[in-house]
């Protein structure tokens, strides 16, 4: 697999590491840079995990909140990648390069040398100290504001995220960093994704990533939300872009510096070979999964769906999470959108709808809930099972961009079994991307093919049913640490060893093509199943009846009231 | 309890019986006539239980037929009566009186002399030769055109029954099988209902009863419909209502004639003594929960709901099952009303929906499922689950009418467990019981009170649910066995120990009165949850979105595929 585009001033027998920073764990691989092999992984788990009901100290937080510890990052840096290489059996010296990607919008404030406030004497008990992530739900009633100012100001870079900012977003934490500590907010030389932080502990500098800020800190066109529109948000956050955000940038697959002795000594690897620019773990996955072609969407399945795809056309597409230029490859236009509950659906049902009676079956025949359930399922046509179900159990991120909307199933009858109830979850989830697809390709943005990343590509039925429902060959990435690869591959393009991302894509990435293939007859019930999906999806979730929101009002006011 | 209306010529220690035929076994029962004492009981299981899959000689049934063997009734007089009297201690010249009350519309070709033709030499196999049980749903094509042609020749009687007449009724299912075995349908001199054959078998001679008539044969201001309608609908039906199904029509608590002494040895009664006109279980079961007033609703919940209410007004509710002249209380306007799936959907939800861990967590605290998921969702108040649901499961009978609608759950999320989604079906059904009571008054006929019947009396978080759902005080029956102890009410008025059966309710009937208050808290939450209930009730159900169908539709063309 070397290709001509391997250049030739790089040895044969070179390597990058690519770090992944997930939610509960970072992964480090050891990967070949002439053909993408991954010789070696190794995982840390993060000490404190997800800090969502109280600080370390015991501070409880209240709902909606949940926070990292920055320190247990660089445990990963510590710990996995010394693991990995020693695992690898490679020899230090032969690694020209280190890149890394993370959860976002996951985000800190630090003092100006890179310290995170919660490090201070004094500030380990503050809630605001510590770092926000991705999931970190409690600045909703900022993001509101957010939303409502711009669409009253007709701020230009509205359109660019779908119509709507997230409550997940830098803007947001910040403001609610601001409102409800203000004297911590005045601490915070910088305001930073803990993508970047990570690269700045790796190279000693801070270079802002060109995913994230576009992703995350709405930066389009070179500029960030004006000083008026911030003053009108709160007088307090007139200077937020210009004193804690604003920084330069690099582009994905660029140098951000090289490796500095202490983070050399952490990691066993030669002071002084190149560390990549920070990047985001769907994003990354794209090129792993060789989706470096305009209208290539790769969707990241796992307990959420995230979809990247890149493109040469700039459009509006209403309900995506944003689109950037340079925010997946350099020189297209990077396109994301998610499905906020996917495999979390599907394992939400496993823990509360699986009956004693086929727990035992399932293990007399040595299969888990999950397989279980999809052998039974797999059993009958589409259609069979009389349902119809909408996959909002944790809400909908695109096209509705509404994480007050809930889930539903329509069609239960007295001979509905458990086996039905989880194929419709199943099929509501590819209903929801197929969605999403069609959202893109009303607004001009086509959709040629799709790339299946993360751990549910292992469920067979699952991925049929999405090249079904979808009408498209669906590829597979060939990688069981597609955003570590990815990671690796940016750091093989800083380092040199390819022209650019591309061409690390065709000489590393690995997917098969077109493993599912859509049956046309499938496709065609499933276009019937379909048309129900949306008349549900458009009563529920664009006004015709609120009734989710009133439930949950309700559900709300009496568990206050209990 | 013995009051001033028992009359004097009655001696004090006298008894009837009264023998309730169900779905699965007939039970019956010694009452004491003074003052309605339940002295022993016995119960009988039907030998060929229903025919739905195959007849005893392996001829099998299509779907949606449910037969059942006419002996198997004679047997519970041989067996469950004899048992019944030998535990009660009686002696048999105590007893001066029998009734009886059936399932309905259970219905079956005689010949002139009450033979069943599946007793007839030859004809074992033939499917139309049996009973044809309730719940045979084998003629809706037959209800659908009775339906069709009603409403285009404006038949007077139609609006009678809510604007429909269902598949389960006397006419259906006679056209079924005039036109799936004509050669049957001419041998067949009597179309009876079971209600009416086994008071034949009893006292020797037919006499129909007011109820049936009514209710299932669509008898109305003493008029049948019109040959003319008869013979649009199937020529060779013009003769039907003349030729097989017009008899001399006795009411309610009348005597039909005396103990025969064929019977009389069959049941160890004394021959001679007095049989009450045929019944059903519904309807019998009103008198002996006290609910004689116009205005007290019965509603007899067990696995399908019926309601039976007495009143003076008539009026025509959309979607009940029928107003009847005398169909309840000689003199006062019967109306029923019912909802196709209740209990059946909470069991249901058990065999499908109740996970290993919870089935350990009963067993450890000694509960059934229905007990364990009941107490777990009693800890909540109203609307904590965040969810509404249809229950439809079973389709719905009031007030839609239409049995291809099915169930709906709305508002799930990641934190949904097993006791919520039961919760919600336990309210669904007190939401459904509302819609119907809500049907009545709008229609002009008020109901004051709600007195609850059947096995589901015992779940006290349901019996609040209803009363704070309907906002009114229930109360409950105070028999297990309401049908038989009906039945045998009507069998003390036929034979002359009280003047009527508001007499006989009065001194023999059991209810506790106003047993569960609604709470004026928890109605005002529930009038919330009752209008999304609604909302969606009309959404899916009065053709806003036919997805319902469609999905059934769909579940029809791919099992026929499979």
């Amino acid at each position: 697999m070397v290709t001509a585009e391997h250049k030739e001033n790089t040895p044969p027998d070179t390597y990058v590491i690519g770090v992944d920073f997930g939610t509960l764990s970072g992964r480090a691989v050891v990967v070949r840079v002439a053909d993408g092999a991954e010789v070696a992984v190794a995982e840390h788990q993060y000490t404190h995990a997800v800090l969502d009901r109280a600080l370390p100290d015991g501070t409880v937080l209240p709902p909606d909140w949940a926070l990292q510890v920055p320190s247990d990052y660089v445990d990963v840096l510590r710990v996995a990648v010394p693991a990995a290489l020693a695992r690898s059996g490679v020899a230090p010296e032969q690694v020209i390069g280190i890149g890394t990607d993370f959860t976002a919008c996951t985000v800190l404030p630090v003092l100006a040398d890179g310290t995170p406030l919660c490090q201070l004497p004094g500030l380990a008990g503050r809630p605001h100290a510590y770092v926000k992530l991705w999931r970190h739900h409690a600045a909703q009633e900022q993001a509101d504001r957010i939303n409502t100012l711009a669409v009253e100001r007709k701020e230009p870079w509205l359109a660019r995220y779908g119509g709507k900012i997230s409550s997940e977003w830098e803007f947001a934490k910040a403001l609610q960093l601001l409102e409800e500590d203000p004297e911590l907010y005045t601490l915070t030389d910088r305001w930073i994704e803990a993508a970047d932080w990570i690269v700045w502990r790796l190279c000693g500098s801070y270079l802002r990533n060109a995913c994230t800020a576009g992703y995350k800190g709405q930066f389009q066109d070179g500029a960030y939300p004006s000083r008026d529109y911030l003053a009108a948000l709160n007088p307090g956050f007139v200077d937020f872009v210009t004193d804690k955000l604003k920084h330069p940038i690099g582009q994905l697959g660029e140098p951000a510096g090289t490796l500095t002795p202490e983070a050399a000594a952490w990691t066993g690897l030669p002071e002084g070979i190149t560390v990549c620019v920070g990047n985001v773990d769907a994003h990354v996955t794209a090129p792993a999964a060789m989706a470096v072609e305009p209208g290539r969407m790769v969707a990241i399945m796992g307990t959420s769906t995230c979809h990247v795809m890149s493109s040469d056309q700039r459009a509006e597409v209403p309900g995506m999470c944003g689109v950037v230029d340079g925010g997946i490859l350099p020189g297209l236009w990077g396109y994301e959108a998610g499905q906020s509950g996917v495999g979390d659906i599907f394992g939400w049902f496993v823990r509360t709808g699986f009956p004693a009676g086929y727990a035992e079956q399932a293990a007399a025949l040595g299969r888990d809930a999950h397989e279980h359930l999809t052998a039974l399922a797999a059993e009958q046509g589409v259609g069979e099972h009389g349902l119809v179900a909408l996959d909002w159990h944790s809400g909908n991120r695109s096209v509705l961009v509404d994480h007050d909307l809930s889930g539903v199933v329509v069609g239960l009858t007295l001979s509905t079994r458990p086996e039905d109830v989880y194929r419709a979850l199943l099929e509501a989830t590819a209903f929801g991307t197929r969605t999403i697809i069609e959202a893109f390709e009303t607004a001009g943005v086509p959709v040629g093919e799709l790339v299946i990343a993360g751990g549910l590509t292992k469920n067979a039925l699952l991925m049929q049913i999405y090249a079904d429902v979808t009408r498209r060959p669906l590829g597979v990435i060939d990688s069981a640490q597609g955003p570590a690869l990815g990671a690796a591959m940016h750091a093989a393009v800083a380092a040199g060893a390819y022209p650019d991302i591309r061409a690390a894509a065709h000489a590393m990435g690995k997917a098969r093509p077109a493993v599912h293939l859509p049956d046309p007859e499938r496709a065609a019930a499933y276009d019937r199943l379909y048309a129900e999906y949306r008349l549900l999806h458009d009563y529920f979730g664009r006004g015709a009846n609120e009734v989710m929101h009133r439930l949950r009002a309700l559900r709300a006011e009496a568990s206050a009231h209990s």
